[in-house]
């Protein structure tokens, strides 16, 4: 079957071995996956991946124990933790130290014909949804994760930076949960998403000073920090949701005399993903640009990283 | 009379006018001011600052509007507010936009003679405190900040990183709290002191890695930050108590993956301080390194950088 393949920089396809099943896990066929700025970042040397990538999926479970999965359509939780150590008592196997991760750490990704995950990490997808959102699933529950850390009072105003992938669907997230959103970005035809969705945008180029006490950046840049705490007011907070190679320059001394509390925040609950989705709160129709079959990765990787382009999928 | 002058990372003794007194200000003689890490930091350039230093004293006034005040021993809150915003309104001066600062925001400091400060800034100090316990008062209330932030819960394990004046607060006030402090540093001689006082230390060769809950930076340098992230577990809090003049390099990736919250900690409330000082729960008497008259204030400065030394004083 065929397997995406990332190593130095290199993207290619290669013929593998089916994988074997191990027992509690599912054998999923994929439908399709989406390309994340993550995996780009693990092309320019993040983690020191090599391997197949992709942790974005919608796929078909084609072999498990448990016959009430058997032929459905199943998004994942990316983390397989170890299901015995306090974070996973705790439901928290996203940060279980012995957890490997789907196409990240030590797990091979869904960017390939066939896969395998524990059949607890599986989501059976609402028939209602169509896979091209359920896609969307694994994102979307890394936006709504900032809820999860944040309380945010309803009817706060609340800046999003960046009008990337995640920072579309943060910001309508947010929207969704009453926040007054102010979407900051640098292009207005990925703005228009947004603004169809009710929020309100603004083209990047002045940004306003100490002047939110809710800041998410998701600029997916190394500048997005510093301009982040810029529009902060004091004891405000800045979340950080933006995967970044390398070090980033910080100027604490703002953080400190304003006294900003900054939280990293990284995956989430499917759960209320599935429920923006199936409610239709959060909308990505809009969002998928391309797509392209697994034999073209290299070029779904080229696409995926060109300026302007939203999401790319892999199809099998 | 005498007052201290820092320019161009140069100090010097200038003969200057005795200040006048605005209505609801005191006008308040100096007993003892003490040199901050934050002046040391002042006279490498950080805030562009010049002018005279200085917001660590213990004064006594000698005119005021208020009688009750005449004659008496004080302390004083260095945020000059505007006691008009919301931030004031709020009880949160420290935070006006409008406000001054005692020797660090366009308000000359405590290393001179004859200060003025707002009579409502003003805190008597306990007879049964030496004028050198009660000039720790402003640090100590630093320290008291972090509890005012983060709720961390008694018996918790805390480690703070640094064994400076402020390291050895800090330390001191979350032990006070009943936190189980672990403090790493480099001196033996200096964290004797906190042992001194029922605090486990540690010469932070090896630091543990991803243990901590909470963690305090209080190193004053550059590497802190990195070193106290290393040393959180996921979900954990860092509260950076560290002030450095430029740029902090910061990998982001390990405060967003193990979703790790920051917390900058500036100034504090001074009652807290001063109740701990009064019960005996912090003690500062082995602080002190040194004193000079402030017509040595240079040399009391390089006395304050040099490696090993802990507070220095100046007298009138």
């Amino acid at each position: 079957m065929k397997a995406v393949h990332l190593e130095g920089g290199r993207v290619s396809v290669r013929s593998v071995a089916r994988p074997k099943r191990p027992e509690g896990f599912a054998l999923i066929r994929m439908l399709a996956a989406g390309i994340c700025n993550t995996d780009l970042e693990l092309q320019r040397g993040y983690y020191g991946f090599s391997g197949t990538p992709g942790h974005e999926f919608v796929g078909e479970v084609v072999e498990s124990d448990s016959g009430a999965l058997l032929g459905k359509r199943v998004v994942g939780e990316i983390n397989v933790a170890c299901a015995k150590c306090e974070w996973c008592a705790r439901d928290l196997g996203r940060h279980c130290p012995h957890r490997t991760v789907l196409g990240i750490v030590r797990r091979p990704g869904a960017f390939r014909e066939l896969l395998t995950l524990p059949e607890r990490n599986l989501r059976v997808v609402p028939a209602s949804l169509r896979t091209e959102e359920a896609v969307f699933t694994e994102p979307l529950a890394a936006a709504c994760e900032i809820l999860d850390q944040v309380r945010i009072p309803r009817h706060k105003e609340v800046a999003v930076l960046g009008d990337g992938k995640l920072g579309l669907l943060v910001a309508q997230v947010l929207h969704a949960h009453g926040a007054r959103v102010i979407q900051y970005g640098r292009h207005r035809e990925k703005l228009r998403i947004s603004e169809a969705a009710g929020i309100e945008t603004r083209i990047a180029s002045k940004l306003p000073r100490k002047h939110f006490e809710y800041v998410v950046d998701a600029t997916g840049s190394r500048d997005g920090l510093a301009q982040a705490v810029s529009m902060t007011r004091p004891r405000g907070t800045v979340v950080l949701k933006s995967t970044v190679h390398g070090l980033v320059p910080l100027d604490t001394a703002p953080v400190i005399v304003d006294e900003i509390t900054l939280v990293g925040s990284r995956c989430g609950r499917f759960e209320p993903a599935l429920k923006l989705l199936r409610a239709g709160s959060v909308r990505v129709d809009r969002m998928i640009t391309d797509e392209f079959p697994l034999s073209q990765a290299e070029r779904a990787f080229e696409r995926a990283a060109e300026n302007g382009v939203l999401k790319v999928l892999l199809r099998p």
